[in-house]
């Protein structure tokens, strides 16, 4: 089936859906993107993701060229045109196509690219992932200083995954300057120690998960102390478990860390509780 | 004028000028860049874009999809296409379009999108501003940990561009973490004192720039000393002189720095005879 994307107030078939060559997004990265997922044809934690997007533009001074209603409608559209049950919704939102190329960004009148396309996962909900848990390699954080804006510059989290799949496992975290974990390629990463959720704390250096706010309040509800500071790669191997949270792996065990097994090298209950509460939450709050 | 601009292979007007949305180039900045330079009709430092576009490429696990010599002819075919006497050739490579988006490389097989677009800028070689030179700011260097791989990452140095406007200057010198200027938004910094030239050395911090290595070997043959360290904001304030080189402003006086002047604030005599052997030179062997 071919799929129907957004591009700019039209739905097109996916093989006709283009930008220009001068647009921001394809000269410079200069855009700003959202993942959001869809369970039972229902957007998950989408107001999360709208308010991440504001800030995101914000961040960057660019205007915001669509309103939340309006990008909930948009969405809703796609996934009944792609009549999709459960998968992804991906959003970029660029500068725009200024017809040139200047490091000087346009005036701020000139209209912003806005993109959207599904991603169609039968299984996102019961991913076979979830069941086995992900490895994961550390590799040095050589992305730029601002990863907290989510923005299209994603060529070195690109590279990660690589090192990752060379090194036949499934993920690579991040590791800062200061020798603690930042994130992985495309989640926020934690650790579990007895009671105790560890997870570096918001700053420039991490991505502000949507996924990741909403687990630490769901953990905080069911009586986990979270704890958010840098951790190592030696501490995430010591540890009871190990996991990583994004939209589109809500809740994933993480068994393995440079080769050393993270407990029993299996999936733990806490990650198995939390994806359980995740999912359970957010279908009650799907729109 | 209508630009004549090139996208896989085709000639096109630029209006019709687009790549699909799935393009890795527009989704994930995986694509690398060259500007070259054109004078008198001719192509400058051809060769040295060409070498370092392969290099970039092979960093990033791309497959060249063309010949030096292909590339010479599409080049040469856009200037005459567009009669550009003085102007600048764009080129940008991305890993093409897979049809969908992740983080995974797609297969090397995949054919590689090429897009290349001239600016025309009837006065390159006598522009106004190297006659009264560059004021800069300094900024933190906040890009990612690969900046000799020239790609489209260029959100930040596009938001220093900005920064130095908004300060009422004409461009940032970023500053590393052990406080040395690394290099400028688009361009490489230098500063001079007496008889010696200073400017960073390669590394993985700065652009490895085809004009630095042809400034640098003509200065050394003017008998100048060059000295290839980091410098401080404070040095080049008590530098004799400053400047900037890249493709597209050849040699560019820097007269101030951080709001104080450099030297007597005015283009100094080094920066001068630089850009007119750099001229002269480029125009002898411009192809």
């Amino acid at each position: 089936m071919t799929r129907t994307v957004y591009v700019n107030g039209s739905y097109l078939p996916e093989d006709q859906a283009t930008v220009s060559i001068f647009d921001r997004g394809f000269l410079m990265a200069d855009g700003v993107y959202e993942v959001t997922s869809v369970l039972d044809g229902k957007l998950i934690d989408f107001e999360g993701h709208a308010i991440r997007l504001e800030r995101s533009m914000a961040a960057l001074d660019m205007t915001s060229p669509i309103t939340s209603e309006a990008l909930a409608d948009m969405f809703r559209e796609l996934v009944r045109l792609n009549d999709i049950d459960q998968g992804m919704i991906y959003l970029q939102i660029t500068r725009g196509n200024p017809g040139d190329r200047s490091f000087v960004f346009p005036d701020a009148s000139l209209p912003a690219t806005i993109v959207a396309f599904t991603q169609n996962i039968p299984n996102l909900a019961d991913a076979p992932a979830a069941k086995t848990g992900f490895k994961v390699i550390s590799v040095p954080d050589m992305r730029w200083g601002r990863v907290d804006i989510k923005t299209t510059q994603l060529l070195y989290p690109s590279m990660a995954k690589m090192m990752a799949k060379k090194a036949g496992v499934d993920d690579s975290w991040f590791v800062a300057d200061d020798g603690g974990i930042t994130e992985g390629t495309s989640n926020n990463a934690y650790i579990v120690k007895g009671n105790r959720i560890i997870t570096r704390q918001l700053s420039t250096d991490i991505l502000h998960g949507i996924t990741r706010a909403s687990v630490l309040r769901f953990a905080a509800e069911a009586q986990f102390e979270v704890e958010e500071r840098p951790f190592t790669v030696a501490e995430a191997q010591a540890a009871d478990e190990a996991f990583s949270t994004a939209a589109s792996i809500f809740v994933m065990p993480v068994v393995e860390v440079d080769g050393k097994p993270v407990g029993k090298g299996t999936p733990g209950p806490v990650a198995a509780r939390l994806r359980e509460i995740y999912l359970d939450e957010m279908r009650k709050t799907a729109i």
